[in-house]
């Protein structure tokens, strides 16, 4: 959908719209049940949801397509994920309230364990204490390598994002880390001809973190990738009107939520401790976008039962939900995500709309195969942010 | 789905994909049965993969668009074939091993039987035989007008190819076949100025051939069609990283296939054959495209009761493929042909797909109607090739 036509036609109105998002929803069935995550989960609530509301699959990018969750997210919340691509040294560094500038480069660092070749034993340095990252990362902060300033900034256990402030920095550089053990560090290489200076300084950045921290065993040596910049976004004001809040623990959605403009509310890890949060806020915003993880994490395991689990436990908290009544509910993943292929996957994700003005199909199960037959059909995720502002009378009538 | 962005996601895998391409394919109810060819059929096999695989029905061009062959190939390989044209004078010359240069122009031929004021009374000549047709080409090879040289090609009976080899030949040039008999072969005209080099040069080509022919009763005229120059298409490889080939027998389908960059296997003309050829090549290649092209012939010869029989002889061949246990099977088609239409049509074509990670649907019966609820849902032709790629596991995923 088209922005231009969607800020022409948004207008601001009472209603309020939730959109819960379980990451990695979609399934496949198990071999020896034939039944997927959500067919096997016994979820009263999420089938009261799809008996009240409108159902449908839906492509976060397209037919065949594994999105990652930054272009999951996107897609949501009605950009186009191949038309705007966010870096994951962004999505980090915003994810912990970092400010970039536009000339900003971010990226992704891990603490890990080298031996004495140099060769890597532990990618993520035994999950060292926050705390310990903390020390570590001021030890390697405020260096300045031929004009750029190098910030660090702790995230959780051995994870740090590095900023790199310069002018004429350039992303199309390769990463070091090689995503396994048994190897060194890759050297970080120029893309094109006018990363070269950029790929040189980082390479002399990792070069001297590698001497400051040799004393500092299991974290003795960095690992980098992700290097990008902040693209420019439309808000959601800009374009939906609206006043946004996302209820998201994991900075990653927390920070995505920011790059289009919406409020972050603090919030705890657990469905309970979100709808609390949803609660406590509800009068000030008309949207929420509230986002819970495990669903995914229990995926990417291979853990078909503790995704069931989940999937049962979100159920229970739902009607602590919908007791808010909001005006529209909209239940759905930003990708599928089956334990049977531990990973994120192609297949499109269950969408469930709920409003007064939803015209409610016959569908009365929440699942995959239920959703087949579903009055939404199957439809792009970017369509998802209209359809729920067009239930929550928020868009106008195009043309007279 | 935009080739840069495949490009960028598709990595070679050991998973195997088979494309089953029953030319035709979709039907349309029989009147007194209320039975479509596919629900006719007694197709336990094809059933089979069905309720194995996910289905769906799927467009070529757009909905109401009826695609001629090329088109309707090339979607199936992933090619916008509103972005992609292939004249037709392209597909014979290539389907019978021409290698056309970039300036070349390519043009089907028939030679036909004219009265003696010039009427065409047989388009086909009688259906000279080949050996007659290669005779007549040698009489007309290697004029040579206004610098442009001219070669003939026999394809089979009183079919031929033209090529035009000369700087600046355009090809919006219009045809010499009326497309029926009692009337005189049409004069080629200029559709654009800069064209009327070209007619002028077509038109004399054809006035010295009608010369040569005089005493060659029945085939005393040529008529001319479909003049085209090669289109620039990435190859597969380049976009999928596949090494491909083609199992096809008819010029036309080994042509499409050798200009998306696929090799072309030597092959009989019947399924038997076809699945035989596949067998003593599958460890040599990663993805096949089976091309069966009879079932469409029956569809355009309205003959009911053959494609039904045709689609059952498909379908007691296919074990032998299925035991191949290819890791992805798609069966579909390029177009549909209803006999009771006896032509191509705009109706959407069944699809199905198996695979160990398809999302396998409720679907049991191979036909339009039981496929209209299958988990695919209504999609393009050219989502079929990344959601083929997704399935092998030969996708990698898109964004952090």
């Amino acid at each position: 959908m088209n922005f231009e036509i969607i800020k022409e036609l948004s207008v601001t109105s009472p209603e309020k719209i939730v959109m819960l998002v379980l990451d990695g929803l979609g399934g496949l069935p198990e071999p020896k049940s034939g039944k997927t995550e959500l067919e096997t989960a016994i979820i009263p609530n999420l089938d009261a949801v799809a008996a009240k509301g409108i159902c449908g699959l839906s492509d976060p990018i397209a037919p065949g397509i594994t999105p990652g969750s930054g272009p999951g997210h996107l897609a949501l919340f009605g950009y186009d994920p191949l038309a705007n691509r966010i870096g994951r040294g962004v999505l980090e560094a915003v994810g912990i309230d970092v400010d970039l500038g536009s000339e900003d480069m971010a990226t992704r660092g891990n603490f890990c364990t080298v031996d004495n070749k140099g060769v890597i034993t532990d990618r993520r340095a035994g999950r060292i204490s926050t705390k310990k990252c903390t020390e570590l990362c001021r030890i390697l902060d405020g260096m300045k390598i031929e004009g750029v300033d190098i910030k660090l900034y702790p995230v959780r256990e051995h994870r740090f994002v590095v900023v790199f402030s310069g002018r004429g920095l350039q992303t199309a550089i390769t990463e070091s880390d090689p995503s396994r053990t048994g190897v060194a560090p890759m050297e970080i290489k120029a893309e094109s001809p006018a990363a070269r200076n950029t790929a040189d300084i980082v390479n002399k950045f990792i070069a001297r973190a590698k001497e400051a921290l040799a004393a500092h065993q299991p974290a003795n040596m960095i690992l980098l990738r992700g290097f990008a910049k902040k693209p420019q976004l439309p808000s959601m004001k800009e374009i939906y009107k609206l006043n946004p809040l996302a209820i998201a623990a994991y900075p990653m959605y927390r920070g995505l939520a920011r790059l289009v403009g919406m409020g972050v509310a603090d919030t705890g890890a657990g469905i309970i401790e979100k709808i609390k949060t949803l609660k406590k806020n509800y009068q000030k915003h008309d949207f929420f976008f509230l986002h819970i993880k495990l669903t995914d994490t229990a995926g990417e395991d291979g853990d078909f039962t503790r995704k069931v689990k989940l999937l049962e436990e979100v159920d229970a908290a739902l009607p602590a939900l919908t007791a808010l009544k909001p005006d529209v509910l909209v239940v759905t993943g930003d990708h599928s995500t089956p334990a049977v292929f531990s990973g994120h996957s192609w297949h499109p994700v269950p969408v469930a709309i709920s409003s007064k003005y939803c015209r409610t199909d016959g569908v009365k199960e929440f699942s995959e195969n239920a959703f087949i037959s579903g009055g939404l059909g199957r439809i792009h995720a970017t369509d998802i942010m209209p359809l729920a502002m067009a239930n929550a009378c928020k868009l106008i009538k195009f043309g007279a």
